[in-house]
């Protein structure tokens, strides 16, 4: 089925004056990878590159969309415009289709300065990986400030998570195993802000002894490096909103000061763009395949006359 | 660091003559990349192909080492030799590091007919589909009949393993909302086999009969199709083994005499080429890297001077 023809100039016009629904048409090709992507990606770029992203991530149950929530409504205080990305890793539905699960967030559905978008990324290659950066471009060249990229921290979201983010918040609350899990999540790497919300309850305090403890023990305590805070809130009233805010700017002035927000931005210009290339290189694989190349390799292994060593080279051979 | 140098032939007799150090060792130098591992993989194709490869998922809690445990002993009593990889998703750790998490299984640690290994896939590129494949093809050329691949179902490691297997077994337990968590997780599609385990808890038949209403709305009722029988166990006390066992075998027979083993070990073999073809690529990608080629395309699309499209296309030019 040949794709609707789209005009791209007009819509990336649309997009940066404002227009939520020219952003969701955007987004909406990213996700179903329209024939127009290359087109908008170049027409994107050169607006691109001014918003400030902030990757949101936590078990269930921690809090996350009223974190989210809190910060958008600080980050409106300001008369800043706001993107949200919410990545669900575990989900095949994208779109508006997770939208009913935010009730939350509807104090903010109603803001024409506020972008809200769910995100699937289960069954996409590489997860978060592929499609959430074309989305940030979106986002970023529509004129949103500070992008929140909100993700549900199993598996390796996470990590990928951190390596989209200029600032990474870990999102914790009490008796939930924390210490356990933040060891063995590798998240003490990736942290650049410690939450632990529903500081109301009990185990509060101890989680932020346990977290600054391990904290003290890791590599990042080291002059010139940044030490990861860990500050106390309780989102669903609001508490500690200045703390959080305070530990994202001081984050944001050190990685400008460091001259780390331009490192971390290469790497993931580089990251995207390797992603991109191999996923046209795997293109070319798979149309080997529809050319019996690959099939016939693979019989050769499955009947053990070679191995998917030396069938591989065969296969990068045919493409170089 | 230089490897250290390893006699190829003389550890591929040893693990096929049944040395479970040599096994060891073997998929030791899966996990570590060894450079002789091109070497390893054409020493051990002719010897491949034999194993049946069993693939067991489920959500924490639900039973999945019991139920290994169940199934080893089931296929020793027929005298099979098993080899059983327990993969955990969420784990940096390897190697012996998680037998000690496996106190159930050590009715079979002394047993020189079962090889068990636990491997970790986090930080693994590709998780799953890289190193899992590499150490299936050390367990049969070593001479297992049965292999269990044995992961927890979080993110995409359930589709995953699926795709590794010749029949998945999944596992659920009464009262966890498995109904809903079977249709968000896409389980219904990969499941060859549904076991209830702990079938004596309240809830076990509400479970059963929700997964067969499931199923029956599903497309794999169509004749000519495998669908998938749903049994209880109470895999603790071995109560169920029997019906497991018939839906293992008869589900064997299926795959071999409508053509789909065959069809699944060719699409097993693709995707594995296809992955080690395309780490190839990444590595050729990686030494652009090195030679500042991509550095400055990312300094590029930092800057919006040009897109990650744009830029992933000079990158695969350079590679062709």
């Amino acid at each position: 089925m040949p794709a609707r023809p789209v005009d791209v100039a007009a819509l990336v016009a649309a997009a940066r004056s404002g227009s939520p629904r020219a952003v969701a048409r955007l987004i909406s090709l990213v996700e179903d990878r329209h024939p127009a992507l290359r087109e908008v990606m170049a027409a994107l770029a050169p607006h691109t590159g001014q918003a400030f992203v902030i990757g949101l991530t936590g078990a269930p149950g921690v809090g996350k969309s009223t974190t989210t929530t809190m910060l958008v409504a600080a980050y409106r205080a300001r008369g800043q415009r706001v993107g949200i990305l919410a990545v669900d890793p575990s989900s095949p539905f994208s779109g508006g289709a997770l939208l009913g699960d935010r009730i939350r967030m509807q104090d903010h559905v109603l803001d024409p300065e506020v972008y809200i978008r769910s995100m699937a990324s289960r069954g996409h290659l590489g997860g978060l990986s592929w499609t959430t950066p074309q989305a940030l471009r979106v986002l970023d060249a529509a004129g949103c400030e500070v992008i929140i990229v909100e993700t549900v921290g199993v598996g390796q979201s996470e990590v990928q998570v951190a390596g989209l983010a200029d600032t990474t918040v870990v999102l914790l609350a009490p008796g939930m195993g924390d210490g356990v899990q933040a060891a063995k999540a590798g998240i003490l790497e990736i942290a650049d802000l410690f939450v632990v919300n529903k500081a109301d309850r009990d185990g509060a305090a101890a989680t932020v002894r346990d977290l600054r403890h391990m904290i003290s023990l890791g590599d990042r305590t080291a002059p010139g490096l940044w030490r990861p805070p860990v500050v106390t809130s309780v989102a669903s009233r609001g508490e500690g909103i200045d703390e959080v805010m305070e530990g994202l700017d001081k984050h944001r002035e050190w990685l400008q000061s460091s001259g780390t927000l331009q490192q971390r931005r290469l790497a993931r210009a580089a990251d995207e763009i390797e992603s991109i290339a191999v996923a046209s290189l795997r293109a070319r694989i798979g149309s080997l395949h529809e050319h019996a190349g690959l099939n016939r390799l693979a019989t050769d292994v499955v009947a053990g006359r070679t191995d998917p060593y030396a069938a591989a080279e065969e296969v990068v051979a045919a493409l170089t």
